[in-house]
């Protein structure tokens, strides 16, 4: 069962709340010998950590990770690796308005309907705190591919403004506050989100990870494959509606001729004359880059009274103030990294066992 | 593990090729003391059967289902249901040329990177074939949550023709070989289907599931989400590039204010003044109805050459003659809705355990 | 979840009823590549079969084993291995009085109270016909581990009388109806059970399965120990109701001297002195031979009545008529060496996994 | 998987090494709403804990277990729950000599086979001191369960000497320091275990546990039964080498009439007349107390040297020096009552899914 834990092989179980003591995961698994300390890890998490422009929630957390098992002498010992974080930016405020009103968009309807009680302060377990657990097992999942496997994301949309693909640019993506591949993009989010920011409103966005150096063969019919496993792990990040793989819905305009990834044989090597499949084929990759996309919704904490509801069942109007995200999607781009990272060490593994066959 | 199973508490495992003597699944988990019988399922199979239209393909197999254990008296006993499907149109052919050329755009390649073997007869375990399984299971997952959850599908988008959401008409879905929602758009898929087979080309293809009366609390934070459940259950379809929950992609470009859901009290019961989200928030069910959808790229299989290679690596152009659908899309419906229907019926059990709550 | 499966990476599945049309079993996570066919499961079945000899039930079954699937010409393909044995002694019979009547010391009365549900035709899904299914697993997963490990089992005890030691040899095994390793003892088996089979009783036993050739490391820390592995996958076999690994319960008595097993290199090779531990030191094993016990209880199917009750809630006597083995823990010993064989073949997977190594 | 989780539904995960800053787990899948503080897990530490006689350890861990996560307001939220004991007796002392050889019996021998490894510190992963967050995961268990299920454990046998199991008193088992429930045993295992501890050597034990007021129904054919589940549970206990259910090995003894349990209606309620089956029955519970017992091996770090070798492949004779408890097994009870607890809360919540069935 898998509640609080995916992956198979390479597993990842995360624990703890937006204002509790402290969050933290276990990863099992991981292959012994492999050269980890916080400081593989701790670089991962600070590109994800709030604070870091205005685009991003003001939230002060240094996120420091700290290693509880599963290494020594600076290697990974085949036990488990237990990761914690404290948190530190637990501001006592009053609750009391909101302890009783169900925020508009938010989870903690959901949660009171299934389970009866509510963690009124602040999302709990439904936080997009948890995706910092998500960047430090990811963190541990590129030691495990290694770095034949580069793993990398970037935003191609923000509100209604998408990037023009023919400007991508992978070094321009670390070199702005959006990991924006277009640098001719930069300017016109920049002055969106300002809008936006200062409307106590929020934008969506739609993030594009690719995997490359990839082996062939990674994923597992029929309910194993790499695509699904991708569509689970990164729809189960916070605020994302959808997902797609290569082409996407797309290809759904398109012919069975102009979405054909013509395939040649060079120098001994398999090689495609274009990736409409996003690199996997019936569920398994091919070798070509892996390509996923998901887009995330508008938070739902705006300054604009939403029609709500109480605990007790009164009809009430509900604004979220609070040191929010305008767009939660920017900070999403190392979470669907890292989840990528994982599905695909787990994937690695798994294509280890059954068939003998390791990555370089 | 899950390699060819999926579910926790409702467990489907499937197995069975195209072109071997049957295909088979086992469903375990299922509740004692439900009414069964192959009546209960054959007519979702006929439903989703091939040779019904000239737009689906010619391939006539009667899909005779056999339930060979797990029900006694007519009643579900608890124990492991064992479902069985004869092949019966295996034309003996030759399969000389395909058998060392890889069918470019298909699994074929990619289960000979992984595994070094090949059945060449017709997708093997790859096939569509292995969907009608699902749809077995997704019967008996149908009565598991019992006639107040009703879970239907429709197409929405052929190659570049969508559907006008505002013309839905359900009562239109069984009335035409589309299953298409809109009466108006029914003639011109119609028209284009027809030119995409005469020129042995295809068609991608947009499917929406709605699942109604879904109680509240399915779903189970953080990596049993219901929506995370069902991206990974619609991904694994057969030629599946892209998932959608609520306004999916298209959420990416609004606002908050335009995506909120408003809550209201209505003679007692928390209602929706809208459903951007799809029925799910935090990954769980809130009550209203879930909706989901799924792009179906163009299949590979067309009548114009593309560039592939051989096992032997040689360079080749292939074309793919045979009985195929120039819309796997439109099959693909019931498939759909079967995965919705396992997916809840997985959820209801599990949130049975956690919490005591039945539904009705 | 593993209701009716068991092992993670060589996964089985099995399903049907001692009364149904069909028993099976889906072996998934098998390794490509290997040599499979009808002729390499029969034999082990055959083994298995009743009505051999005067001391198992004479009840009649081919038990012809069908591979249906994830086998194409004469290879496994990676994909799930669909195995049937369709039951062909299905005697019409009239169930009325039994029907009713709960069959003491029978799980008939514990599934009644767990599924409120009762196929009384003769064990249904508890019945021991569903070892027959473990056999032919194990017969896959033999091959899997290839002919370096071998595994064997016999019978060391049958009711009060227990074979000595000392003569232990493993030709005897097959050259008697009892598995029996002390060629002395065959003869004081045959009058004791042919005594307990004429006063319609039953007689307990005990099996011994032994794996040479295992390779040191299989089993994983802490909850995936290879002999946790094993005691589960043994006491799972019917009416089995203890399980020990090495000198299990005899160990209790020893001192830390007495139980010691030497460490010694020969010859640049690890070797061990002494085997108490049966091969698994912290869950993993060692490289000596693995080395498991199981006591199975005597059937409760006998002549003389016992008290029990009725569906209904009335005090009966029932005395269990039909062709019942007296001692089921004879045809336990290919059943056992099956559980043995199937765990190994998991955990040599597993082991792969995470570190890479392969067996011979 | 589960290297390092065991349970589906009330799902365990443990780690940690006894030199490590810290042990903890997981506990997820826990029913939301039951109460819940550090106050209720302490006590069942508090028992295990060792220091407390002179036939225990000395070593000195006060064992305070923090929660971390999943409660709010004292009540479980459903969501994981984390517990942390942080390890206080870590002494800095020289491992010189220990770290390059292994000590015989112990685990690091297989863990080096295995990952190519060793913590040297004193069994690292494989120390007992893991048992620590099984107890506490069980305290968790006990509440899920609630009032009406008696969980108890007791020692049986030390060594050569057994108790008089016509002598068993409950209450005499707290009043001891080897949870000894025939008073008349305790001055003889005084004797002999201190007669052990000065020759620097080591005693076997044999563990019992009952549990009592289990409701019928739990554990699910086939490879889900509740024996076999427990049989995986206990013998995953370091240094357990054997596990038997009600009868266990005895039952092999016995002719079919000897071991029948015979039934009866009385007032309405299923009675039994005997429970050789330990409470199990096809591997469902019957209602009967469920009886388990395992056998603890003497622990190999004794003072007499015993052939080993070093990583290095010399031979050396290795003796064990340190704090060790000369019967591990008696600080076993504990551990072995919560693994009786946490897969009794497994089943109970497996069961409620599959059959609706809560329990009191």
């Amino acid at each position: 069962m898998s509640h609080n834990s995916f992956g198979h092989l390479f597993r990842v179980t995360t624990w703890g709340e937006s204002h509790g003591p402290a969050i933290g995961c276990v990863v099992d698994g991981c292959p012994p010998l492999l050269p980890l300390g916080e400081a593989d890890i701790q670089p991962w998490l600070d590109r994800r950590r709030p604070g870091q422009s205005k685009f991003t929630t003001q939230r002060q957390e240094p996120d420091a990770v700290e290693i509880l098992s599963g290494v020594f002498e600076g290697r990974t010992t085949g036990t488990p690796i237990s990761l914690l974080i404290r948190n530190t930016d637990q501001r006592s405020r009053d609750y009391g308005d909101i302890a009783e009103r169900y925020r508009p968009g938010h989870a903690d309807v959901a949660y009171d309907l299934k389970y009866g009680i509510r963690d009124y302060r602040g999302g709990g377990r439904s936080s997009a705190r948890e995706t910092a657990m998500r960047v430090a097992a990811g963190a541990v999942a590129r030691i495990v591919l290694g770095e034949g496997v580069r793993i990398r994301g970037a935003l191609t949309q923000i509100g209604p403004h998408r990037i023009d693909r023919a400007r991508w640019d992978w070094d321009v993506v670390e070199g702005n506050p959006f990991f924006c591949p277009d640098a001719a993009m930069v300017p016109v989010w920049e002055d969106y989100l300002s809008t936006v920011r200062k409307a106590g409103s929020s934008a969506g966005a739609v993030i594009e990870i690719v995997a490359e150096g990839v082996p062939a063969g990674l994923g597992a019919p029929i309910y194993g494959k790499l695509d699904s496993d991708l569509a689970m792990a990164l729809m189960s990040i916070n605020a994302v509606k959808g997902v797609e793989i290569g082409d996407g819905f797309a290809a759904a305009a398109l012919t069975g001729e102009e979405n054909a990834d013509p395939m040649r044989m060079e120098d001994g090597r398999l090689t495609f004359g274009a990736n409409h499949a996003g690199g996997v084929l019936g569920g398994i990759s091919t070798g070509q880059p892996v390509v996923a996309r998901f887009a995330v919704k508008p938070t739902s904490s705006i300054l604009t009274p939403v029609a709500s509801v109480t605990r007790g069942g009164e009809n009430v109007d509900v604004m979220t103030k609070g040191r929010h995200d305008p767009c939660v999607g920017i900070r999403a781009v190392p979470v669907g990294e890292a989840m990528m990272a994982c599905v695909l060490a787990d994937h690695a593994l798994r294509h280890r066992a059954q068939t003998g066959k390791s990555w370089p």
